[in-house]
């Protein structure tokens, strides 16, 4: 019997916790009625916890509780957070992958407190020099791996080779079918473009690319994301952190703008009886909670970040994607990539 | 009487020329039937502009054509720009400015050359370190100033404030009621966030901020640019470049979704019926025609480019843009702006 894939959630993280955690749990138990092949380990207030599991009427054999009597608040900062987190839930939640208790850890808390934290209590994989946030993000075949996010606001090269090595082992953890396609993100297309970081990393990538690891297909610009040319994109943490912030604030704008046409006289409300279905299949498409989670890559062990604001059903994509990425075995996807950099001439 | 308003047009420049410019400005007259405050001096291949002119029934005496022989090819690169680019139609369009026939230039040409060789013609004003390429974007209330996006990709906190200064200026020509709201684009809105570049930019731009010039509001992060809450934003060129293209991108994508989604069924097209002129007005709030036309901002003589691929509708707003450019003093509100800049203790 293989052994059971399980996942560590910090039930006390984000706003409306942990009624949003558990009922994100509900969600996933009942999509995944058929599998057993995981164990839930929540971490908090146990007495909060139970108190959720009954509305929700979950008893499931599949799930523990460890409880923790503090919790990270959202005010702590990065600075103070070493002090001040011990033994809160999402210090515990972290701590038992070091333990060997849980494959994976997922908070929807503090993020700047999470980042300090995993990284102190996992340590960073000894061949890499940092660490990425890689988060989901739509194109038009499918779904984009983007990194770095936000984890580290200056990179050199180095950096964006490694990155281009862990965006492509997450793929592969989710798309198995798929062949990672890498583009380093750059204000041009042509090889004179960019910095000069963004050129040694071009070239390093160039010889990198091979049919076992990725393929690399040089520079996107910001307008060819979404196109599906490419599906991991690699580029510092401080320009993905705008791109994606950007992408979220121009999709927030139209389809704010579309609600407002859509209901703005008697007329629209009619079409409205006839485009219903079509429109609920188009908001489907683009709803955010879909692409929740921003994945913690580099240390020895994943941690997953679910938006402090989302609901549910957002936390619940984010359980589904730390299912899946333990299912893909991204960290022995990881290695695969990170003795196939160590390996090759640079 | 007040001069007139002298705009210089590289009918040349762009996909489909001189016919789109034409067509363009046959837009543009049409609007300003009323006003005769204005002069526009064609530069390009005198008979075909005379064939385009005639098929719009444009005989106007505020119309000039100035013959050119050779233009600006779209493979030319900037390196040989210099050598190859005298006596295009490109460069008699900027050069007229020099020589006193011309308050404004417009190309929809080659970006990359049209860069180098106004920078060439008109030199940068001596108070500025860097000039700076402007574009606007829609937000909730209005339209931002949004720069620098990609003349420049790497960038100082005294070209941060330069393109503040500009930015504003800018904003006043074009929204004379209105004030400039300054903001740096950040990772995050607290004031410890981001590079060494931008705390510095930070500080000088709160103390520079005033009822006169401009208020400064801090950082912003990529997803509240379309809020209003500022509406010059101002980051460095690579950056800027990747997030007006990211936006770009992903307002393509939600568009084109939405199409087929609307038109997917028998349905969704009766729908249509009744959403038509609402989906009309919703498009044409989106249009990216209408924010056609980047300022290349800090020269001694405004140039704007034009999309390479816009049609006559897009090249009609760049015209309006220049005629209210030069209307709202552009030249004037930079003077006095970089007078503020050069006066106050940083």
């Amino acid at each position: 019997m293989e052994k059971k894939i399980t996942i560590a959630i910090d039930a006390m993280g984000g706003d409306n916790s942990p009624n949003k955690i558990i009922e994100g749990l509900s969600l996933f138990l009942k999509k995944n009625i058929q599998n057993d092949d995981f164990l839930i380990n929540l971490h908090g207030d146990k007495k909060k916890i139970e108190i959720e599991l009954n509305k929700f009427s979950i008893s499931n054999k599949l799930i523990k509780i460890i409880h923790s009597s503090t919790e990270v608040s959202d005010d702590e900062t990065p600075l103070t957070a070493l002090k001040n987190s011990k033994n809160t839930s999402m210090w515990n939640c972290i701590n038992s992958q070091l333990e060997g208790d849980a494959d994976i850890s997922l908070s929807a808390g503090n993020t700047g407190v999470l980042l300090v934290i995993s990284r102190m209590i996992l340590k960073m994989m000894s061949q890499l020099s940092k660490p990425a946030l890689a988060g989901l993000w739509p194109n038009k075949n499918g779904m984009n791996v983007v990194l770095d996010l936000g984890a580290n606001i200056e990179c050199n090269d180095e950096n964006l080779v490694e990155f281009a090595e862990l965006g492509s082992a997450l793929y592969k953890s989710l798309y198995p079918d798929d062949k990672p396609l890498v583009s380093l993100l750059n204000v041009g297309s042509e090889e004179i473009k960019g910095t000069e970081i963004l050129k040694k990393a071009y070239k390093k990538l160039n010889n990198l690319s091979n049919e076992n690891n990725f393929i690399f297909k040089g520079y996107i610009e910001g307008n060819k994301i979404m196109d599906g040319g490419a599906n991991v994109i690699v580029t510092d943490g401080f320009t993905g952190n705008i791109a994606l912030k950007t992408a979220e604030g121009t999709a927030k704008f139209i389809t704010d703008n579309l609600k407002k046409t859509l209901t703005e006289n008697i007329l629209t409300k009619i079409s409205l009886i006839f485009s219903y279905f079509a429109l609920k299949k188009f908001k489907n498409r683009l709803d955010p909670r879909k692409y929740n989670g921003a994945i913690f890559l580099g240390l020895n062990g994943p941690v997953v970040k679910s938006h402090g604001g989302t609901d549910a059903k957002g936390f619940y994509h984010s359980i589904d994607l730390c299912y899946k990425i333990v299912k893909g075995k991204l960290l022995v996807q990881i290695k695969n990539n990170l003795n196939h950099l160590k390996n090759d001439k640079l």
